[in-house]
């Protein structure tokens, strides 16, 4: 064996369901929950995964799998992975594990991935409000690219990263999170980061009820959907337990700054390379907590050099006032929400409808900026779009040409049935939504 | 004459205050302010502008000038310019302004700038509460390249661009403006955008009450600061009145994504090359209204071929939870600020003052992402900054380096007293910012 | 199976020597080498590839392999394959043929390569009369990274690409390769373009008389060596046989423009996914014969979207007046040999053996420019190296630093003896070559 | 005044005739040529500069001053400068001049510039044998852009540089220039570096013959025509005389690498802004002499950040193989030749003229490759343009486009009579020039 030939350290079978796995997966952060491998600070390894939801979306002609998705499981992480020094000495509280993503992909003979938008009332999105039912689109791979027969007219190469690694928190950690979330929780404004109860042991019944979910990105890492954390890539996690405990999955082949429709990348299996170093008290020497206690820290990471180059961008601009006609103060969220919008509804001129639009924008290479805000009272947002992923000209035009008939693009994404009540405060004279 | 040289609209004289300028500048839009010149479609012409204090901040060795910038009479802009067609015929409500930056830069003599932060209770800025004191640091430019004696150690080129580029707004457009804006200021959350009466005539009077602020962007365009829009990029206007009234100012040598320090940007005096195109009918071909009128729309616009490039970034996650540790609903602007918070935090580590990266990051070509904007709850933003412009190797070392002695970067940059009581909500138990 | 999983068309084992393969591989280039497989236009198909010698360059300690390398049989190609429209009629001489690259890499299991120069007397070089024994350094991958412990301190992103991919000859372009070489070769010039006879039924050896060499890029593409051919490039050769019959081999991890060392790119085994489209009259269409017959063409292509991207470079120029101070006229090799000697020297000074630098030139992804053209009498040229591969700052210091011991980069290269007699015109004043 | 004002060292008044300038201009490197100004090291400064002809050519519409140029006079220098150290002590042979350009620029009212070919008999150009006559194309700038009216339907961002920037050359270097040349000049090759004669005082006479001609560049840089010499780059020139006795002239809007038609950049008059460091004993410690004396050495230089994106690139690659048919050895001149060939027949076939395409090669940013010189006996050289430069799509179509009638680009370049006779080696059945 060459010396660069990988050691696979978390290995999955596909035909397999998540739970199945020979070596467990888990979908929860917490300290007890048992390293299924070891590295060496140095070793080049391996990390398989399987898609964030375990196989449960198919590439079928429908999304009701989306609709009725499972949302209190996901997502199946491969790890933890314990991380030991050149000598043996593992990884302690207080170092830096500097995790080189070293080269990514998807798991050979499943080139595939799928975008969804979930429906309101399970998950919802960043406009669940404009787009209220699930929607789905499947993408295939070739090679680098990837296209999608419910998106038609558009290709372009993937910026393919895990949106989930992170290291285990420890019992103090855990206990900020749950505690801080809870107050959220208490005032109605999610369900998704408190744990369900599992069937199991005890014991398991303890750790899963203690765990934090894996939705939000936190201290830790965890899911912060970066999708510039791609080949060559080096983040800097901080370590909380006794052997750092990676954790990684949610492989994405592309996904759009704000990966807005929530299941918005494009989503897959796949594989990690990687490469741990562990900096001894680097989280003393290179971070600082923000908040009350030393754990309030954020990891920081190295763009890799392999990023795809674009070099024309069409960009969209968005102000804190939403779509009512109502003013935010300095608010970034609406400042985003409505430079997407613009976005979308700049391309429906171009003949996509707006699920095609409001999928492709949350999986494509787009960059989401906070451009300003400081102006007050409105926080402005941009969004660039990079217009060769198109195989039409998506610039406004300052010469008359002649107009074509328009081609509306088809086929369309698959739509679900929407039971819920769309109750919205969005003014009947704004532009519709279908 | 060789017929690219461009035709001076605007000029402005340096030695002279703002309003004795013979071409009257102008501080609020307003669809009565009379136009200062008129160019052709197609035509290359150049504007030429005032700082956006009009000359109130010196190159001298005190913030004082800072602390005291009276924030009603900014930013003053050069124009109104009216553009009419090839025919004569003006650009009309409903048309697109397409408005090209061929040129951009410092006027000849005056190749300086200032960054600075406001007092607390004057303006203010995006950490206002870590930094109250007016702040303020000199840039010297050399071709590309600027430097500061009160931040050594960094040298970068410059991404410049106007901070102000808009239309002059219809009637309705300023009556929605001002109606939305006061509500927030009966809520106390700003007092900038409300109009300051100014002496003049009554019908002077009388149009410096109804005119909207400069402050913040908006539908026409406006006070962006939107670091793109440099050499070389393409802004699409949608144009409310008679002949468009395209208003620019507020020019920018560099400014980083948030333009956090307010008066964040390298501000100086400067000169614009355009080219402005009418596309007919074109807010109604490429704009969709958001909002309950039509006139809810955003500009849209291309970035130019010519930023300057860098290869390797340094990048600070921040989650929407904030400095006291309580946990906000995917609010990016939370995130955004959590993750400057940490940039500076880092980057004081490295011998600056947390003073000195405050402005510095206020006005470098760093790129702040909304990175995550789903994954509830917490918002997940980033921000990146390109490690060349230091003299240093501002990245973690995986590998043990022997320590010299910290070189701390003197002098600092110049700061005003603080009168203000400083009652924050911060965790005492937190970093401590001087 | 996925749409989008490749098919394999040509499948190699590594544990099998090149003519043992289950396909037949092939070294020379003849309209009559029988297709071993058959793609579809449009279809997304997976070829696999031995490296250039066949495997018979091993990861062991020595060069010896390198200096008695059998010339006469690489390089080993696979393929041909035959291509044929969506009809399943096949593309046509006077067609044009479009391949996409969408993905390629090392095989599974063999993620290592080698960088090598010749003994002067067997194959030699671009510099082979200062470098005139055979030198290896062996290269590992970690994904998208390769280091050699060879060439220690240097560690980079590959570009990876096939050396070698082409089209088979008419018998018409046959002809007049031979011919034109032969005159070469009569004028004691080259050894490698005519073709060794090989043993095999008469009807083998009639076509591997008549065929030409693999060494040279010519008309249909062949050993272009041309390092952008990479991730999401599109190639378009000129069809001459009925089918295309598309061949390819001599994968590179990366290499630097020009291959100076001749087998200079990190050489390896390998794949290709492709897409081929059929350019109906494409040659006629796209291209113009730039000789005496129709045949006279060259392939276009163009260059994918992800690159590795590199922002700062230092460059090193280099005229055409050779190492003894003769004057040539607008000779570009010779200008760009000095600019690679310069390179050389200078790299010396950091602490590289100049053969390390030599085989480091060769391989990592440093680009060769002529500058200038006709600047009589000199030619300029210039060879830019990208400074982030080094683990130190190559860059000229201005301002004085203390120098620190110099470090020598230990281990050097495998050499092997040289036994010839270097019989060279260079002024013994010169910077002497070990 | 700011203190990042540049001091203007060399002053030019467009108004006068090269020997007219109040401060003497030449054409000449020769060490006895007198310093027109000094600089300190680290000072920050400008120098203004004629065009290459010193206003001979002008935007009239006729090509007959081309036709006509006097050869003999030009390149008119600005310089030298004497550059010292902080304390006033001059650069000594042996140090190295750091030359950063920190700006350039055209100077403000001659936004304008030419392209040109010269008559087969006065000048000629890489491609005299297929456009023999003189032609000549007016661009003129808009900011970064420039448009030609005789090349229409396409506009570029400028790569600006001095096409000349150089030390003076000592006493012994000029001998080592005038002997090795002579040689050439004696075998036909070259009329344009042997000086004329010119009228003056003696000592000008003098040194007037001595001197060597500035049309190759040489170790001194000189006429380097590297269009990557633009804004922020940094280059290390070797000093032979006290003081280091810098020119520069020939500045470039944009040139192509080789600058093919030889008045081939877009030529203009213009300013750079500068600064200098002296890097004592440089030219030992960083360069290493390739030839019998220490003098033969090359500058190095580091590339600026800001040169213009461009993404997508369609890429011509050539052989050494001639447009007779002929074989050459490893020869990257006759290689890089074909692709120029190549590329212009392509482009002929989107309906520009060949005259057109080789203007717009010769200054537009295309990148000239040396990409294989081993593979024995076929040199390969790529040349890769920028699609994005055209107002059309110029790639080759994979699918069936319905032909719209075919554009032809109106006006054409400016051309000559040719009086000359073209005995020329071409085959008459390869593609035709006009």
């Amino acid at each position: 064996m060459a010396p660069a030939t990988p050691r696979v350290v978390v290995k999955v079978d596909l035909k397999k369901r998540p739970w199945e796995q020979e070596q467990p997966l888990h979908n929860r952060w917490h300290p007890e929950i048992q390293p299924v491998g070891e590295v060496k600070a140095g070793e080049f390894f391996r990390v398989e995964m399987v898609d964030w939801t375990g196989g449960a979306v198919k590439d079928d002609g429908s999304a009701e799998d989306i609709k009725s998705l499972d949302l209190s499981t996901v997502h199946y992480l491969s790890g933890p992975i314990k991380v030991v020094d050149e000598d043996g000495v593992a990884a302690k509280p207080g170092d830096l594990l500097a995790v080189e993503i070293c080269n990514l992909g998807p798991l050979p003979g499943d080139e595939w991935g799928f975008t969804a938008s979930f429906d309101r009332e399970n998950g919802g999105g960043f406009l669940t409000d404009h787009f209220p039912c699930a929607t789905k689109a499947i993408w295939y791979f070739e090679g680098i690219y990837a296209y999608s027969p419910q998106i038609p007219g558009v290709r372009f190469p993937g910026l393919t990263h895990p949106g989930i690694i992170g290291t285990a928190p420890s019992k103090e950690l855990l206990r900020i999170w749950n505690e801080r979330e809870r107050q959220l929780e208490e005032s109605g404004l999610s369900s998704l980061t408190l744990c369900e109860m599992e069937e199991g042991t005890p014991e398991w019944e303890r750790i899963a009820k203690e765990a934090a979910r894996t939705i939000p990105g936190r201290e830790n890492g965890g899911n912060c959907d970066i999708k510039n954390l791609s080949r060559g890539s080096k983040i800097y996690l901080p370590v909380f337990v006794e052997g750092a405990n990676l954790s990684t999955g949610d492989m994405h082949f592309s996904q759009g700054d704000g990966e807005i429709s929530f299941c918005g990348a494009i989503e897959m299996s796949g594989f990690l390379e990687l490469k741990c170093e562990i900096i001894r008290n680097g989280m003393k020497e290179y971070l600082t907590p923000m908040g009350p206690t030393p754990l309030h820290v954020n990891p920081i990471f190295e763009i890799g050099p392999v990023e795809p180059r674009f070099s024309e961008w069409l960009v969209f601009e968005g102000i804190s006032v939403d779509e009512t006609g109502r003013q935010h103060y300095l608010d970034a969220t609406v400042a985003y929400k409505r430079a997407v919008l613009n976005a979308i509804d700049y391309l429906f001129k171009f003949g996509y409808s707006k699920e095609q639009v409001y999928l492709l924008l949350s999986c494509c290479p787009c960059e989401g900026r906070i451009s300003g805000i400081v102006d007050s009272p409105n926080a402005l947002a941009t969004l660039a779009i990079p217009t060769s992923i198109f195989d039409q000209d998506i610039r406004p035009k300052t010469q008359k040409v002649p107009a074509g008939p328009r081609i509306v693009r088809k086929p369309d994404v698959m739509k679900s049935t929407y039971d819920g009540k769309l109750e919205t405060t969005r003014n009947p004279n704004s532009s519709s939504y279908s």
